[in-house]
């Protein structure tokens, strides 16, 4: 058994316009740093280093319930761990901040007990600590925080079905601007029910999207990125979305979104250089609407939630 | 130029479970056989021999409503086409026989003015044709009748945009009871609106269903076929269905479901003789209700309307 085991657990966008609640990339960078070690006794314990103030008792920490879940599974009632969470990415930013500290724990604790878990069982676990979260059981942020890449969840049930999705490289432009979108608001406004002609052009599109990374074809992605249900509901939520957008899109963005339930919002690109140019185009809108923000540029990240270091 | 050519013009399954409205796939048989060359004079003359009596004024004739539209596109006022069709593909069977005619006609036109128009101008110009036949500007089955394989209508506007999804080989068993669902009643019992939840888990699907094809994974296109909206509406009025879907799938068919809006059913398989078997087992039920059918077995078709014959 290693003495501990450091995970650096990245930031992941959901729903990529059409795909709300199914579809999801991971991204290369922000990402949680936790560390994991063997406690001198059974049980949780948690420390954050960090600004957040996140809670500590692992009854009310995303990532105390998802490795509380992984424990009852192992059924060792000796084994307890440390857990120390070092948060790079921003709770509530709308890029799967809570997902990362789920997907890390039980990662961290899936390589000291030597992977006795698949990814679809982690994930299985993790979504324990995404549903003190959010108070639903979803896994479109987990996904792509443990397989890595686009990933798609097929469904939640009967049983928990994910489709990892090889795409050609892809880079990520987010802007995250500093306002407040809660969950619950978020998903408050979403409809209760959509009519049959809008639901059918979203599936098409879903369609296309996932065709259009499997083949490779960066037209098609763009295309395809559109969300004719979720977005029109948000939109409101989200000051300068429209020309964010617009003007990402100018810059020569493939298409994008909101990420999850905002307020941050993503765009896809072929490139670094394209990337940049609709990460600065969308900072400049929050820019001129005073509206203090961060910028994320990279790599949609191949891996998942990995090992950092191991000592 | 020739002086005839005749084109097979191949039945398509619409829909395909989970996709309603925007996947399809061409059939290898049955087709319909479409014979034209040049009239004496401009217009069009259609001549049917088939039992089905359809219409022979070109105004009221799907393939003769393409077809003109072809001609307006053309613009040559002197040109005249005489068409002869041999329907294949009983009407009413739901496995595309207005779209077949539809397109062996504008393919026959286009082959015989040296290809001046793409797949996707003869799918838009064939389109005319479906209009007059459904009532509803559609392509689902137009797609693969034109462009073979698997298809993807991911837009009817503002473009009309066609995505051709390479698959792995699979065989299709289809049977078609000898009951009458007319396209309006069947569009009649469809909801309005959905749920959100239930669209998500369809858009889910169609996602798995276009992810399988292009990875080539059996188990997951088995999956992803489940229509959660359209078919729980139209189940009624189509006996044995749930019986007929049990029994093929214990012959071992990946999955399936109605055709287009009925009452054909289908079932995709991994080879020839689970197709075989999966027929039979659709087949037994329909026996057992005492209701006449037709068997098709068959490849899905890597080619659309093609030309059979050239004079």
């Amino acid at each position: 058994m290693p003495h501990e085991i450091t995970i650096h657990s990245p930031a992941t966008l959901s729903n990529l316009g059409c795909g709300f609640d199914v579809l999801g990339l991971a991204l290369s960078a922000p990402y949680d740093i936790i560390t994991l070690r063997r406690a001198a006794k059974p049980g949780l314990v948690i420390r954050h280093f960090d600004e957040y103030n996140l809670p500590i008792d692992p009854a009310q920490n995303v990532a105390g319930v998802a490795l509380q879940a992984l424990l009852s599974a192992v059924n060792d009632p000796a084994l307890g761990f440390e857990l120390d969470i070092t948060k790079g990415i921003r709770p509530g930013s709308g890029i799967g901040s809570s997902a990362a500290s789920a997907a890390g724990a039980v990662v961290a604790a899936n390589e000291w007990l030597g992977r006795p878990f698949s990814k679809l069982e982690l994930v299985e676990l993790a979504m324990h600590g995404e549903a003190l979260a959010s108070g639903a059981r979803h896994a479109d942020n987990l996904a792509p925080a443990i397989f890595g890449g686009f990933t798609l969840v097929r469904a939640l049930l009967p049983t928990l079905d994910i489709v990892a999705l090889p795409a050609p490289p892809l880079w990520v432009a987010v802007v995250h601007p500093q306002i407040e979108i809660r969950t619950k608001d978020a998903r408050a406004v979403l409809p209760a029910t959509v009519p049959l002609g809008l639901a059918v052009r979203q599936w098409a599109n879903v369609g296309g999207l996932v065709a259009g990374l499997l083949i490779a074809d960066h037209a098609l992605i763009g295309r395809s990125l559109e969300d004719y249900i979720v977005e029109p509901a948000r939109a409101a939520l989200l000051p300068g979305l429209a020309e964010a957008r617009a003007r990402a899109l100018a810059a020569g963005a493939l298409g994008g979104g909101i990420s999850g339930s905002g307020p941050s919002l993503f765009m896809l690109c072929a490139d670094e250089a394209t990337a940049r140019a609709a990460a600065a185009a969308m900072g400049g809108v929050y820019r001129e609407l005073e509206i203090a923000f961060l910028l994320h540029v990279g790599p949609v990240a191949g891996q998942g939630a990995r090992v950092a270091a191991r000592k």
